[in-house]
């Protein structure tokens, strides 16, 4: 049982507090937006996306920074994720 | 009698609670949008669609992650549905 | 003496209540937009809206489901009729 | 002395009380917009408006439904007129 | 010492409480903007603005009524201008 | 120590209160935009901005009538600049 | 370990407190936006963004001005970065 993205959407799962600070990445609170690591699950197709040719940058295993507050969180089978358009995902982190 | 949604909309039928427990999926409460399952009962034609080409990825009998407060309510004999436009389907589960 | 819509407007006539119990069809309170059911009385012409092809695809004397709070009531010869934009009809009832 | 108006606006004419009762017509209260019959006055050239082509489809003579706060008043030796864009006008009585 | 508006703007200014008295123009209070009476002083260009070809359509000298809330006062060697986008003209008087 | 505009901005010293009396403008209070005049101090070189071909149409020494809300403010080795966009200015004084 | 942007964005470095002093730069509070000093640590590819190509125009180790609340901080291995698009980057120091 998986989550298929449509269009330009990325399923990630976002790393545990642990994780996090293991890779020494601290995310300070912001007003507007709260980034966030995210590991990238699922890539949609991209393609005509209202209009626009989208065309995916990030693929599955990527580590990325995302804005919070743009996903849907979804949970299936105990694991929650998060459903973002790429354009909510602000940097790959290597 | 049955509901032919126009252009990019979809109808869906939402899973009943009995059943989202069965395949495992909580949808948490998210505070912009609540995340819904749901099954695709009848598609729109897709075409033009405010002046841009739309082409239509889900299909009758799909299961899918769609954000709620896009869609409408219409009762029709007895069952609900739900109409929203294919954009705010985020994911197809599989 | 009748209504001729402009561009992609559509001119409808509410179904009456009592044709609404007939039908099945119960509609639901909804927050943002109240879905209705009604006739489709007159079609406008089409053609180039806002600087996109509109082509209409409905028909005079469809039952279609719309968004109430888009369209404009007038009332001509004792008669009420709702003007909404094509793009504010759901579904048509089959 | 007359008003040219420029690009797609349309010059109306309010049709009095006594005319709106004559013909039938009642405009109840709505609560976003409140639908007018008046006359058309004087048509603008249409031609390129915002970067899109648009066609004047009504002429003067013309009685027609408009939306009332998207225009604005005029009062031009004793005469009231409304100065609206061709879209605020959403059919043609005929 | 002169304004040169660039692009699509157009430097106004007001007809006096005077003239408009004679002209017979009486401009009554409009909730949302209020029109007002003009003699056409400076146009700009023209041209592409916003990537949208632009026309100019009004010329030195005409007297035209245009929306007052889009426009911005400036005061030049004791007279005051008002520099309005020609967008915000609806009208020339003849 | 200067800066260099991107795209289309454009970045003003605002002149001195002398200056402004001794040249004769007075910029009355507007409520949404405090129009003021400067001197383009440096341009950006134009090109594609938002998809848009934009053409520079000041150049450096012109004085200048802007919106005051669009721009920037920035202190430089005891200077202070305004930087904004090209669109924020109305009008070349001659 | 470092960040990648994507598409149009841009890595910054904030110029810390001293250096900001020693440069001889003020930026004084704004009430939109508070400018800000920074040094540019990567660069995103550009290319297509939001359907429209976008160049960029900024490169690693540029002195910028740029619009804080546009910005995302992040942190990583104890240094703070704020993630931008280039839009936001009003001007070049040099």
């Amino acid at each position: 049982m998986k989550l298929e993205p449509l269009s330009d959407r990325v399923v990630l799962k976002q790393l545990e507090a642990e994780e996090t600070t293991k890779s020494g990445i601290v995310l300070p609170g912001a007003e507007k937006e709260k980034p966030q690591q995210a590991e990238v699950i699922a890539v949609g197709p991209g393609g005509v996306v209202d209009g626009k040719e989208v065309k995916m940058q990030v693929k599955k295993g990527d580590n990325v920074i995302y804005s919070k507050y743009a996903g849907t969180e979804v949970k299936l089978e105990d694991t929650t994720y998060i459903i973002v358009k790429q354009n909510d995902i602000l940097a790959i982190i290597k």
